[in-house]
């Protein structure tokens, strides 16, 4: 038999045949008119995607690039922090702060548990000298999403600005960075930007960007100030992945022409009917309050994570992704972001079904598919 | 007519069809076996053309990106480095120390001027207390090359580190990283590796490594030690440029199939085919000591260099580069390097003609092509 890879991990995720497509056409110079033309429409369709009037610049990094650039535009040494700590992007966030001599506060909580913004106004209370509160939208460890409307409403008497990590999240799950009040905002384009690593993106409210124009922690190639400067001349700062931009440009079509409400109904139905089809076998979430991003199932009694997730991967080619350090093999994650389809939901899941039964699992065949194909099939328009 | 584009810029360069094509397949997973496999090439393939058995690690970044990565992983927080400043890029290793609050000596010349190993050896003298030294193998802003196996020499008997920015230089003149003694290389995807930009390489000696270990300067996204972590498990420590790796290890092909010694004596017939057309049309370079990477040349008196440039690329469609801040207008300059062919020498002195017939520049058509055609007719083997 011919085994067809199937992509089905939370990043990166598939990208469209029109986006692949672009990337392979001859290199254009980043300053010049034809670059500056895709360049001004990514940022506007970032803007949309943000639901923002703000400028979003685009970096030519992964997106801890971005974390970092978050932290050290904001912030001056010593400065106090409080991080939301639910996973391992959460910790990462500690993980950068302390890189930069931040004295770091954490809101730590188990592995997919949620955080209540009762315990964020608490430990505002107990430190109202905190400038920032880092969380995070979809914690891609764990596949849990947070209430970031919730803490912006308790960041906004205080004078802690919001930096929230959409990594994951944005552009499949709502965020609206103008309406809800976040201060600053991060994305990566291997998410639901159905585009390949290597670009990521960041904005800043009017009061986060008066600290930028203050903050003494150093930095260079993340300098928000160079980025904002280069984004007025409808370009980057220093030579940007031009073939990234052009399929990000191609990507921001696609997903503008299917439209936030669209986006976010799309994945709504994936994660509906995967979670379906896990419950269909019996199995149990990892996650207090599971997300439409990604799925994390506990890996059932006696059997080994690690194990599942390498047959899904190299006997059946399906990638999803297993569970990050120090939680190994405790669980597994299907990602469903981006450009899925329904029926690569079947897929996973099919094959998750055949791993199951490889590893001695008792299920009846079928029982997920069934489950996750009457919630495909009622959204189907 | 229809009007064929060609880029000549000094950066971005011309990707072969071959690297083009790659970036269109499906993305595949940065934490599996077959990235890995291809990681692994890579990072051989780099250490050919860096002429190293040292690792190379591989950045999602511009060139700028490694220089700070070359900055923040070797120095402590008010060291004293020595900066070998001519020209737009050698100013900017100042810019990157001065940020991270680093004691910058600096030897500045005029653009386009040799810097002496004697002059580097007579400030070492004065500052031996200086911890490296910032030089660059091929200044893109002025096109002139430098003398890194003298430097080399120089910082061989003091307890400076060399750093070398070799951005644009290497892979297509002669800078052999472990027989010359250079202490920290860098080099960047979107120059003579025909790759589009977004990928940044770095490589330490023994030596340097013993400074990242203790380096106290504040660091998280361009930690060396976590991407040698990463590299030991054949990968990246974050989410990687994963199209443009693979685009990168097609390209490290071709490179390694042509070798060094043809990438060099290409590269000098390019410049020489180049210098020889300029010289015909009574032309001058910028540069005391051109290098085979790109061509700098004076705009002859009373004409306006903006003008020509954006002439040839407005209406010959033919892009090359002006003159960089503080010097626009005084110089414009042709890239030869990557994936450049003697035919695309010829039509740029060709639009070139053109647009100095456009400005009334007294010349006799052809003469440049007839001085470039005989350098590559000569060479054609």
């Amino acid at each position: 038999m011919i085994k067809k890879p199937y992509l089905l991990s939370p990043g990166p995720t598939p990208v469209p045949p029109e986006v692949c497509q672009v990337a392979s056409l001859p290199l254009i110079h980043h300053r010049g008119p034809e670059f500056s033309a895709i360049f001004r429409e990514v940022t506007e369709g970032l803007k949309y995607i943000f639901q923002t009037e703000l400028d979003v610049l685009t970096l030519t990094s992964s997106g801890s690039g971005a974390m970092e650039a978050a932290v050290v535009n904001i912030l001056d040494p010593g400065d106090k922090a409080l991080v939301l700590n639910a996973g391992k992007f959460g910790d990462r966030w500690g993980k950068i702060c302390r890189a930069y001599a931040v004295d770091v506060q954490e809101i730590k909580v188990p592995w997919g548990a949620e955080i209540a913004k009762e315990d964020l106004a608490e430990q505002l209370a107990a430190h109202p000298d905190a400038r920032a509160v880092f969380c995070t939208l979809s914690e891609t460890s764990t596949g849990t999403v947070y209430d970031i409307e919730g803490f912006a409403r308790v960041t906004a008497s205080t004078d802690a600005l919001l930096v929230v990590d959409g990594i994951s999240g944005l552009g499949a799950m709502p965020c609206p960075m103008d309406a809800w009040g976040v201060d600053v905002l991060i994305s990566g384009s291997q998410k639901s930007f159905m585009t390949p690593p290597g670009l990521a993106f960041i904005a800043f409210s009017p009061e986060a960007w008066r600290h930028v124009e203050s903050s003494r922690l150093p930095r260079f190639y993340f300098d928000a100030l160079a980025a904002r400067k280069g984004l007025q001349k409808q370009t980057s700062a220093w030579t940007p992945a031009i073939s990234l931009i052009r399929q990000l440009h191609k990507a921001l079509e696609i997903m503008q022409n299917i439209g936030l409400e669209g986006l976010f109904s799309h994945h709504r139905v994936m994660a509906e009917a995967t979670r379906a089809g896990i419950h269909a076998l019996g199995l149990e979430l990892l996650s207090e309050n599971p997300g439409n991003i990604l799925t994390a199932v506990k890996t059932p009694a006696g059997l080994d994570g690690n194990r599942l997730v390498k047959i899904m991967q190299e006997m059946y080619k399906v990638h999803i992704a297993g569970a990050q350090d120090p939680h190994k093999g405790k669980f597994f994650r299907i990602g469903h972001l981006g450009f899925t389809g329904g029926f690569d939901i079947i897929t996973a899941l099919t094959a998750l079904e055949m791993t199951l039964g490889d590893l001695g699992y008792a299920h009846k065949r079928g029982d997920s598919i069934r489950a996750a194909q009457a919630i495909i099939k009622e959204n189907w328009q």
